[in-house]
């Protein structure tokens, strides 16, 4: 697939001077990295940008360049009439900007379509990142690719298809990659910082939580408790990426991480091989997700929680 | 750096009829998918080859396409005349051919040189992978590039630069990477294939590993030992990698896996971030490899052997 930016959306951002570029509620390599490479190419252009982002960067992102333009006050901002740019996320809820009104909005995104705001707007399902379908605006655009572009490019790329390991990994990505590499993204400088940027008492809870891993039927299970917590001087955000563990396993089709959020209640992570959609499993419990990643809330004990999911990926298997 | 295939290696492989190529013992996905590769590539010239590994291919590399071709009896082979093509290693004894003697041979590899076998050797030690080099001879050659090949090279790639992440991916790398995912690789399917094909048992011994774990001024060890093996029902070859999993955790500068082989006998495999280079200490006990990976054999108590390893690593750090 070669990917062309639409003619509508340069024509704004060539003829507009200032703009908002929103990254998604919970954001990820692929939303700050592509907003923070936009917001490079806009400003090398003359514009005024800033980045908006509801919430905290990870502290896993903190390598990425230019994060001095990230924002957390949006009421401000909204004063002086700036366009807004979604990225990565195609409704205002889903970037925390519901609240306010602006007189031009733009949408940039690889997500299925879950709402139809903004102006003008680009969804492109099949881009691995929407950090490629940035790369191609700002090629379009005719702006030099400088380092900052190339690192945060990079990174919104290398975090969308797992470092070049899940199926949305095409030549066209390697091709596009290559290039950022050319400009000065280090692609050993991103993954360390990716991957291997753990603090010690990760990986022990990451080995306490691997201890309850049970299989059945091609789910595999991990439960991390309060105590596991505790014990580990933990948060929540520690298990980031857990379940993609028992994954490694040939035999597991669905991998499921429970993990307590206090007393009886749980919060359920899924991620699937390809062949189970989790995302329709997540739906049973009112939660939701990807095909391959998803997710829900759930509350019961440990034993009656898992016993639940397993029927409803039995029946779903059925 | 742009790599060019000498023309004394394209004129032997162009000029004569029949090849024995040979991969490393202890064969990983570098020489065994460059043996295939350079395999389908001659054979496609309409020259005889077969692929000789001393050793087992690994359960996961089974997935190589063209294994037929490999070898395991060298002594008839030999008695033909073949051509030698040494992959991925630079000494007989390294591809374990040191008991027959050949016409002519070639060696292909990317290791720093250890010996000066070989009639016509192009050894590049700037070169990510020997399926690099191979991709280069290939191109060379003016064979078109099938399936096949595209296969075998891109996982020859992808292992030694850990799917694109190792200090060694360059642009070049990348491009290569993307030329093959056109001729036919599939990189989620290589991907899974390398890193998400493991048996439920391993991660068992991974998750009893990671119990051992200690850091001690940014260098991290974990013991693999008879009883864990025992208990677990595994062997030697599911520890592949264990020392990159303390690797993930930032403050580690280098990473430690010590395997019992029986009563004291310790084999170590160290993984360097990139400050300290393992070669050199893998040295001081006997052993090598590259700045990155290395490794040695030793004998005393676990406690003796950590303690070593330890005033080793301080004193060079020095």
């Amino acid at each position: 697939m070669t990917m062309k930016a639409p003619k509508e959306i340069l024509s704004v951002l060539k003829k507009e001077k200032s703009f908002v570029i929103a990254a998604h509620i919970s954001p990820d390599g692929d939303t700050i990295g592509s907003g923070l490479a936009l917001s490079a190419a806009l400003e090398a252009m003359g514009k005024k940008t800033v980045v908006y982002s509801r919430d905290r960067i990870p502290r896993y992102y903190r390598f990425l360049p230019g994060q001095g333009k990230i924002t957390r006050a949006l009421k401000e901002l909204a004063k002086t009439a700036p366009v807004l740019v979604l990225l990565d996320c195609n409704s205002a809820r889903r970037a925390g900007t519901e609240k306010q009104v602006f007189p031009l909005s733009l949408v940039i995104d690889h997500h299925e379509t879950e709402s139809d705001f903004g102006d003008v707007r680009w969804i492109e399902p099949r881009a691995a990142a929407t950090g490629l379908m940035v790369y191609h605006v700002i090629k379009a655009l005719g702006v030099r690719l400088t380092r900052e572009m190339a690192v945060n490019l990079y990174t919104a790329i290398a975090v969308d298809t797992g470092t070049f390991r899940f199926s949305n990994t095409s030549a066209e990505v390697l091709e596009a990659a290559a290039e950022l590499v050319r400009h000065g993204a280090d692609p050993s400088h991103v993954s360390q910082a990716l991957y291997e940027s753990w603090e010690e008492k990760r990986l022990r809870l990451l080995q306490m939580t691997l201890e309850t891993l049970e299989i059945r039927d091609r789910m595999a299970t991990i439960f991390i408790t309060r105590e596991m917590f505790e014990k580990t001087r933990t948060k929540a955000a520690d298990t980031e990426n857990f379940p993609n563990f028992p994954k490694m396993i040939g035999a597991v089709e669905v991998s499921v991480s429970f993990r307590q959020k206090g007393g009886n209640t749980w919060k359920v992570s899924m991620r699937s091989r390809g062949k189970v959609n989790v995302a329709r499993i997540a739906e049973i419990f009112g939660g939701g997700g990807h095909a391959n990643a998803a997710g829900y809330e759930v509350e019961g004990s440990a034993r009656a929680v898992r016993d639940a999911l397993f029927r409803a990926y039995e029946s779903y298997r059925k």
